[in-house]
């Protein structure tokens, strides 16, 4: 077994009704900027209203901020941080999906630093610069069970004008809680929580075969595979369905832990180049459509991993190959077996551009990998799951 | 599935050699009381020379306070807090096994806050009274695997005077971060490894059955006593075998996490009264010669339960029973199946009175008892255990 450092430091509130906390909660501050998506879910659904209400109750003002895209962008994260520092917020709440909480952190980064987002990015143009002020603290409060960005000190952000997409983070952007109330769930469509769902359900898979992978992110991987396998079907037919919501979300928020304690590899390298160029590609999706060809490429580094993650999902679990059936089939009973890169625009002729981009951007997570994969592999697992 | 709170802030440094941690680390502090037992293992083996050393080298000074016995009594935490105080300690390091970071936590309490430790305690005699100054912070540095301690937020104490075994604890009490390095295990006898061993196995075995066990808590569980089963005849047959020391120190680290997540329940009671009496039991003991009848109790209750531990101990589990098989055999191959409660002094005459015993210094774990027990469950419980 190898080394390795533990630390989740966040306080994670869980379960149906938890979002009452936040009118109970010790905040870590008295003026809250709340960063929510450009759509109108946290609106229409009443949840910013509630939010707003119980920070209030809790003597507690607030700001929103409504712009973040599906895929949040650079811009926003200095718009967002402008407006704090001219609202005197000292902490950030992100309530929404992985977007907004990305962003939130990324903006409690900005709000007392100096200079450009990308001064502080290391990898693709990034500057790779130390930042010396504080980060503000953050609050999740997820609506979404995708990203495990709660329960991780991680955010990911695109910048437009590079074509860019990539993660930063560090001990500093542990949320100091977070808030998983699957009764904010409830709402999501049957395809976006397909695709959420597929993203923690990778993010556990990935951690579970990176390279530093620990006895602790392979129990949180392979239990939050198992919810997965079991429920996610569940919660695409009957969103309503609050038990399949629950253990959803719990996977999820597993899956954040397993971010926490291993890594992603060069998997979602390949998915941030792919929706760097074609922003209207859902992250989830992009992973969807990659994974078989990703995991067959490792099916024969590290079979026994394969085997175990088979095992969790309810199969035999007798070869490597049987974790590629159990995850076409889980992906046929979710209904997103069909998915094309074509009909999101993706053509064949960018597979060079899009494998150079993975190792420009993300090249880290190549590191993670337990066998380094060269550009000629990155373009032979785009090349396969092309359609 | 039940609503929860996950929280474990400390920051933990897992693995051989972990120990120059602390000479890296920011330290909480810049004077440290370093708590140890009054035995001579941290000296002999030089583990307090090199602790010193490395505070030193991070430019912190220290103390030594070495009086801590197998079973602490709260005389001690009472000497170190006076102690810590007329040192200017302003951080306290446990260092040893769980009665050295136990005494840690408590004397932690008790150097700023007022009056008796018993004062702020809940239970028997205990006045219940909140604690208004701060609790300093605790660095836990293990050398045995057994309490999981320098994973979760709690410390039990024995009242000499009143016969109590009490535990108390909190958020204030999580280490700010512990160190587990199995190179400072290799030296610890094989009898004490049993008996250790067993004690993290029952505090995930426990925090598995529990009333208010968690998906999660459930994963750190299975993961320990499936190391357990695997590991500790290993680390019992051969002291210096550095992978099974490390895949028992690893388990009892999750055990830890579980104490943190979930709870152990009434067999701790039970134990506790029985160590109360007799200080010269071992708590690992006291656990093992309990646990047939305690567990064959809770077979009708939650027998799913128990077949999952039979399974990931490598039995087929098909009933509860198999798990019962399990417990046995491990036991067997860890050379403790022949404990007798007689051999400690303890008599049958006794039972009631420790019955008694458990209910009132710790009956809040009897509330995390699937099924509540009675006065009389408890004593059919010890009286089947009795030899």
């Amino acid at each position: 077994m190898k080394n390795f450092n533990y630390y989740i430091p966040t306080r994670i509130f869980f379960g149906p009704g938890s979002i009452k906390e936040l009118s109970q909660t010790k905040l870590p501050g008295n003026k809250a900027l709340i960063v929510i998506s450009a759509g109108q879910s946290m609106k229409k659904f009443g949840y910013l209203q509630r939010v707003q209400d119980l920070l209030k109750t809790n003597n507690c003002e607030s700001v929103v901020f409504d712009k973040i895209l599906p895929n949040p962008v650079k811009s926003h994260v200095m718009e967002g941080a402008d407006l704090a520092r001219r609202e005197n917020c000292d902490f950030i709440v992100g309530l929404g999906g992985g977007s907004s909480i990305d962003t939130a952190k990324s903006i409690a980064l900005m709000v007392k630093n100096p200079g450009d987002y990308w001064d502080y990015i290391h990898g693709g143009s990034g500057q790779g610069k130390l930042y010396k002020e504080a980060v503000l603290p953050v609050v999740a409060i997820t609506t979404t069970a995708g990203t495990g960005t709660e329960a991780d000190p991680w955010t990911v952000i695109t910048n437009e004008e590079k074509q860019e997409k990539i993660g930063f983070g560090g001990d500093d952007f542990f949320p100091v809680f977070s808030i998983v109330d699957p009764e904010l769930m409830l709402s999501i469509p049957p395809e976006l929580t397909a695709f959420q769902g597929f993203d923690a359900f990778f993010h556990a898979a990935e951690g579970y075969i990176a390279k530093i992978a620990t006895p602790i992110s392979d129990a949180y991987a392979l239990q939050s595979m198992a919810l997965i396998a079991e429920y996610l079907p569940k919660a695409i037919k009957n969103g309503k369905d609050l038990e399949a919501r629950t253990q959803i979300a719990l996977a999820n928020t597993l899956s954040g832990m397993v971010e926490s304690t291993s890594s992603c590899t060069s998997e979602h390298s390949m998915e941030h180049a792919l929706s760097a160029y074609h922003p209207s590609l859902p992250h989830g999706a992009g992973l969807i459509m990659l994974s078989e060809s990703y995991f067959r490429h490792f099916s024969s580094v590290c079979p026994e991993r394969l085997i175990k993650m088979a095992k969790t999902m309810g199969k035999e679990g007798e070869t490597a190959d049987d974790f590629i059936s159990a995850l076409l089939k889980l992906q046929n009973d979710c209904g997103v077996a069909g998915l094309k890169m074509s009909d999101y625009g993706i053509q064949k002729s960018e597979i060079h551009k899009i494998a150079e981009n993975a190792h420009h951007t993300m090249g880290g997570l190549y590191d993670m990998d337990r066998q380094t994969l060269s550009h000629q592999d990155t373009v032979d697992i785009i090349t396969a799951a092309f359609k």
